[in-house]
């Protein structure tokens, strides 16, 4: 799929996907998991409400019909079927009649934003709430409103799903992205849509040296329930990103893994390093996305977070302005071709061994020299293989080799590729060493 | 006792002490520690002349009664019982008539600061002389002078004592300082009223982890004989500090141990960059104070100097300018205040160990949140717990937890005594790992 | 031999050996090693063409006689008796009548600089060819032309020498420098001059603790051929450096060994930060001069490069601009007294063991203050004594304590002398640890 292709099916996932009201239960989360099994194969996995997993429990299911502020006229001021972020996310059912001054307890809006609805939650502590702009809250006079919300909370299950796309090893690469986030885009529709481009990519792929799993879960307890149910899989892992924030931004930001100097950590710096964009690197701290769970000190897996500009440093994070209008199909092409960049280092970082160590081996009698030319992007592969030559020892990857060049790894690839040829660099099998 | 109630205490015992005239050996370092012994209890040594400690022989101890130098009218142009720095410490008896011309040779003042008596020793090279201000030498006509020190120098022995607070282990933090200098006062009366009240400071205290051993001796060759005499217990030092030129100046100067990374190092960077005051940070070099005997190569004790304004660097240094006049009881308490923080630290950086390390502990359901508010302040204190949580994997002390977080130990110290209470961390008990 | 001695030597050797016609094969190859074989005592190794060394094979044997272009009226328009970088080197034999346009494309010049005439190989690569100046070039007018290179390529010998010094140790410092520049002077004549000067200042010396060899080879094919016919011996090259363009430029280069912190590495960065010109360290790369063989990961000898501007960044380099005029007799004196503080380093840093490392040893009762005096200068070395006894516990050589301490190594070597003299300091013997 080109990527003119791939960003239109995103933008049109995001749209697909946006009305949807998600929780991290119940039916939204069952419905965007049926529309995104439309593209790419997934398993869905559903665990009963009280499963205990890790410190945590699995909460009761929340469902949701509608929600309705009324006042006396009967006319609905705050009205859930207009915007779903109006009813605090896991809102416990209510039917009442009450003044404003009770009601003002229930509500929530954004004075410095006056024009937003925020987004908020209440997953672990029964309540009730709306969500309204904080000029629609001053328009209410001071009566009487009759409140309904038709929602659920009752047993059920946590659902998620995983798509693998297996490789030649067992070893995982793991992606995981939230699915949790109701009527939100770039937090995380664009991370979702992102998570199935990439699928798509890697199908088309030849071959892949490594298995890839990818989990659509809900925010925090779904990285928890599918830790806990992974426990034996988890030495497999072998690289992982959590996808997030990746629609809008001109710069990447990309948190380190706990381990710090994890090869995922390494690649994701060089891939930004020789990318045309702005770049920050941060150390890894323990809060943020699910990254603080798959990096919690038992697991210390080596999974970093590959963004746009960070959760929480956007003034349009949880509210309704990070809409559809907010995420640009272009900022979320280039993330897409970054993480591709990523895929590609992924696959392609052997450590390979010189077959001819001791000296130079003699370039111009194999036409490496000639096959080159002489003009000075030759001279730079030239001095690639050089490069290469000298440092493949069995103690640095071809990424390792690149950095220490200063090259783009595409390039010490290209070498490499030509070296091989020529039976002067045999790559390590993985598992040999 | 309150900081004032110390400040006092301190300023007071300088001025008893300031008087007396002290040496290396010899009765004024006796007396001193019979003052100190008001107060703190001590164990007095005294080592005989001759005896062999490391390298060097303890010398012959040293008393005097009186000195003056009279002109031919029989006054006294020079008088030791003015100011005991008049005679260079350690003069050999001396009892005769003398032109200027010869006198000459053994008199020292300061022409860069005309108003000043030098202070000058001639420990291990027998000899006399006079310190006195230039103004006063440059007033001495060219006649005959009578000179008199009434001194003694023969076989006795060599005074220190120390101060042992136990804790619950045999282990050991060492603090020590210098009993030799007379009237000097930041370097050293300063350091000998801090040590005081740091004493007292551990006696209040209601439990112990580590025993404490302050010295009170005499310069190089009381850290020699003490070291001597000690060698079975060096390896119970787990930190140490040599206390000095803590009254004056307006930043802290932390010289480093020769290991450069020990744990008292950590430690007091710590403290100092978590503090209000300036501070600077110096590599070991292997001159000083005496902890160039304890980070001698055989020894390499973690032993660092924590001062303000470093000896050497302050005009006022050895001369008769360090003066009670010249030590700031605030800068005395600041200093107090800053090695009770270390104190601090020392006693409580501990090693936990997460008890949930799988995911992150669901710390609503132990009330952790609710716990804590909803202002800035609390939100700090929840990022200090996700902090513990993360990095108590076994492998970072609580100090290095509180680095790596940027926050001040105590803060660090306020939320894993929290998490301990909910059984989330358990200290690593010393001498389990 | 005095500086100004060596200088003049090193002036006259150069102007011997400009005119010689050298190639990495054939006769101007003999006879300069013939000529510097009256100054140092060389062994010529003769290595027949067509032998394997590693992935090469030593070519051909290539000699000049003549070669000119002449025009219709039988003038000699390019004349390689005049200048002997006028024949593209190694050229097979050729006689014919041309036009301009069918010679132009054996014409070589530089348009950038059109008084000065390139230097061209063609030594893997059968073909011919002539260099010239630009100026000439654009004079010869749209005639034919006869063309003469009286050269022969056939089976024979490659050459190169060696020169050992034997020091007390078999193990050895390895110099390299090249002999297969025709009229070059910087690169590389004042190299050969100064590893000349430099085998006569270490055979000065009363004892040498290491054995030194000198190579004088052809670029690549030389070094190539030397490590194939020495793989027995290269475990035992502890040091080595290659020496070129050292006779030119203000400020000194040192390029690393591929290795980067091996002691030769310590050692020329230590002369060149206490040396009184400015300097430049680079880290390793795999191209250049024949490091790049012995720095090949198969050998991965400690061999660094020391010279001044760089190869291919002065624009004289590898044209006739780089002649007699070129190199100055100060820069390469110059030169010439950074390797033999290179050297001296080198022989001198020994570990020493402290003898009494339990506390600061009484200097004063071994007369180490008074044999000091009360200078400035006096204080530095005591303090470089203390930094000796502190440091001197096995793992610290005397070069490492020197860089600690901040000092020159000969002030570092003053004071182990004068500390072992005192029994103090032993030197830890070679290969005792």
């Amino acid at each position: 799929m080109g990527s003119l292709q791939a960003s239109a099916a995103m933008s049109a996932l995001m749209g697909e996907l946006f009305p949807i009201c998600r929780s991290i239960t119940g039916d939204g989360v069952r419905h965007t998991l049926e529309i995104i099994g439309r593209h790419v194969a997934l398993t869905v996995h559903e665990v009963p409400s009280g499963t205990r997993v890790l410190d945590w429990t699995v909460p009761k299911e929340w469902n949701i019909r509608d929600a309705w502020i009324k006042d006396l006229s009967g006319r609905r001021v705050v009205d859930f079927r207009e915007n779903n972020l109006h009813v605090v996310n896991y809102s416990v059912p209510v039917r009442a009649r009450m003044t404003l001054h009770d009601l003002k307890a229930h509500l929530f809006s954004l004075p410095d934003q006056p024009d937003w609805i925020p987004y908020r939650t209440s997953y672990y502590n029964e309540s009730w709430g709306f969500c309204l702009a904080h000029h629609a809250l001053e328009q209410l006079t001071d009566n009487e409103y009759e409140v309904c919300i038709d929602s659920t909370l009752k047993d059920g299950s946590l659902t998620y799903s995983e798509c693998v796309i297996e490789g030649e090893s067992a070893d995982e690469v793991l992606f995981s992205c939230h699915v949790c986030h109701p009527s939100l885009c770039n937090d995380n529709l664009a991370g979702i849509s992102l998570a199935v481009a990439l699928i798509e990519h890697l199908k088309s792929l030849p071959r892949l040296r490594y298995s890839y799993r990818f989990l659509f879960i809900p925010g925090t307890i779904g990285s928890i329930t599918w830790l806990a149910k992974n426990k034996e899989r988890l030495p497999r892992v072998k690289h992982g990103l959590v996808i997030t924030c990746v629609g809008h931004g001109e710069k990447f930001t990309y948190k380190k893994s706990r381990r710090g100097d994890a090869e995922i950590d390494q690649i994701v710096q060089h891939v930004l390093t020789h990318g045309d964009q702005a770049f920050e690197i941060q150390e890894f701290f323990p809060w943020g996305y699910d990254e603080r769970q798959f990096c919690s000190p038992g697991f210390d897996l080596p999974v970093g977070c590959l963004m746009r500009a960070p959760h929480a440093t956007f003034p349009e994070y949880h509210t309704s302005a990070d809409n559809l209008d907010f995420v640009s199909a272009k900022t979320l092409s280039g993330s897409l071709a970054c993480y591709r960049d990523v895929i590609t280092v992924i696959e392609e970082n052997h450590t390979y061994i010189n077959q001819q160590p001791y000296g130079e081996p003699q370039l111009g009698k194999r036409g490496l020299y000639a096959a080159i030319g002489g003009d000075s992007k030759s001279a730079e592969r030239q001095l690639t293989m050089l490069w290469l030559l000298n440092l493949t020892d069995g103690r640095h990857t071809l990424l390792e080799i690149a950095q220490r060049a200063g090259i783009p790894f595409a390039e010490a690839l290209n070498a490499a590729r030509v070296l091989v040829h020529h039976d002067l660099l045999k790559p390590v099998v993985t598992g040999q060493l």
